[in-house]
């Protein structure tokens, strides 16, 4: 589905299970491409397997390389990811910019990989300038150490949302227009007919102020026409003591 | 710093592990009230403790409750995460805009908290139906399943930036402005001058669109000031062999 997804590149990652859950990652967001720069404890990792929870497909086909020029030679786009504010002379990007940076790259059908360092250290200066960009995830400044797998993950999201077409707000049929106006309207007046027969806005003094809560309530609180269905039934029944008529869920 | 930051409610978390990881993880991000709801393993645990890196005292504080109702008693507002559609009628919010709106609500003083179901089978109808919205983290739908840290971090991630000021990119003070137009044409005049003097474009037929690939190259890509005059003595070196005067870094 996903044109050109990013490659995820783990320099000299130390634990097998952070490659594990990294792959796992991966694969929550459309990620597929993991490339291993001299992982410290080798590759295969039998540790990896069991984080990575079905992920598998993805560490079965990583390709592994001695070092990180070799692993990013086919790519057109290289970012680094940092875990703070350097001095080199270059762009530094939030995850979110370089996710819709990496989704323009592969509208144009360009490679991209996203370089995490070492889970101690990181990558180092000379790592770091190999890139095109660094991309620094925003983090409480008092405690800002991401796990690897957290980080990948971070920019994983980012990259799906930027091509997603999620919406950011979903609702339900039923509520996507809600209750009509004169529906609500109905419903307060009912209401409000029914407190006033058994003398509910007392003193009378008050009344205005009371109804008018009431309403504003019943004007301001979403639901959908089978909601004030129901609720007209509510009153009813309570105002009667008698079921009324079968209501539709 | 963090005004009215959400609770994070755990609803019957299993594994104490994955307590710690979402410890870490709110920490990460500026969360720290943490709120058990009859976790599986009884409270505390020793096993969240090493996965929380360092976050132990949101876990020395978090509180336990024996139900969901007296949870999230103070809150006033509660949001339920889920891992797929759902049949109620309630709107289901990105975690981006939920952290808008939870943002909103802190900036009005309010209260509010995000409940996590369990790790195997989330929250039930019944729980999510105390919540005021649902919040749904698009994945991969082949590959959806979310580890509860995770989802944790990745709500929180998104609350920290709803209130961050981080810039979506930065660059450094050398590259903001970058070289001057007239920097950059001297450049390359002095390029194809050079050039030209070692005949470089043959045959003379194809010499103005090979310069003017030379020309659009270098005032397209991003250059300091600094990375010009750097270029203009690697020019100079290269053409006259000579080392030129001394570069500044």
């Amino acid at each position: 589905m996903a044109v050109n997804a990013p490659a995820i590149v783990l320099v000299e990652p130390q634990l097998g299970e952070n490659i594990g859950a990294a792959a796992r990652a991966m694969r929550n967001f459309g990620l597929s491409d993991l490339r291993l720069v001299a992982p410290r404890d080798g590759w295969p990792n039998p540790r990896a397997e069991p984080m990575a929870s079905g992920a598998t497909d993805i560490l079965a086909t990583a390709r592994l390389y001695t070092d990180l020029p070799s692993a990013v030679a086919d790519l057109n786009h290289v970012l680094a990811t940092t875990a703070r504010a350097r001095e080199l002379a270059k762009p530094t990007l939030s995850p979110r910019a370089a996710a819709q940076r990496l989704r323009g790259a592969g509208e144009r059908n360009a490679t991209a990989g996203i370089l995490f360092g070492r889970e101690r250290t990181g990558l180092d200066n000379e790592e770091m300038l190999q890139s095109e960009a660094l991309i620094y995830i925003p983090t409480n400044p008092s405690f800002s150490s991401l796990n690897l797998a957290q980080a990948v993950l971070l920019l994983g999201y980012e990259w799906w949302l930027a091509g997603a077409a999620d919406p950011a707000e979903d609702w339900p049929d039923e509520l996507a227009t809600g209750a009509t106006h004169a529906d609500r309207a109905r419903l307060a007046d009912h209401l409000v007919t029914e407190l006033d027969a058994v003398n509910f806005f007392r003193p009378a003094s008050k009344r205005a102020a009371s109804v008018a809560k009431l309403r504003n309530l019943l004007f301001r609180v979403e639901l959908s026409s089978n909601e004030v269905r129901m609720l007209r039934g509510v009153v009813h029944a309570l105002a009667t003591g008698e079921p009324g008529e079968r209501q539709e869920s």
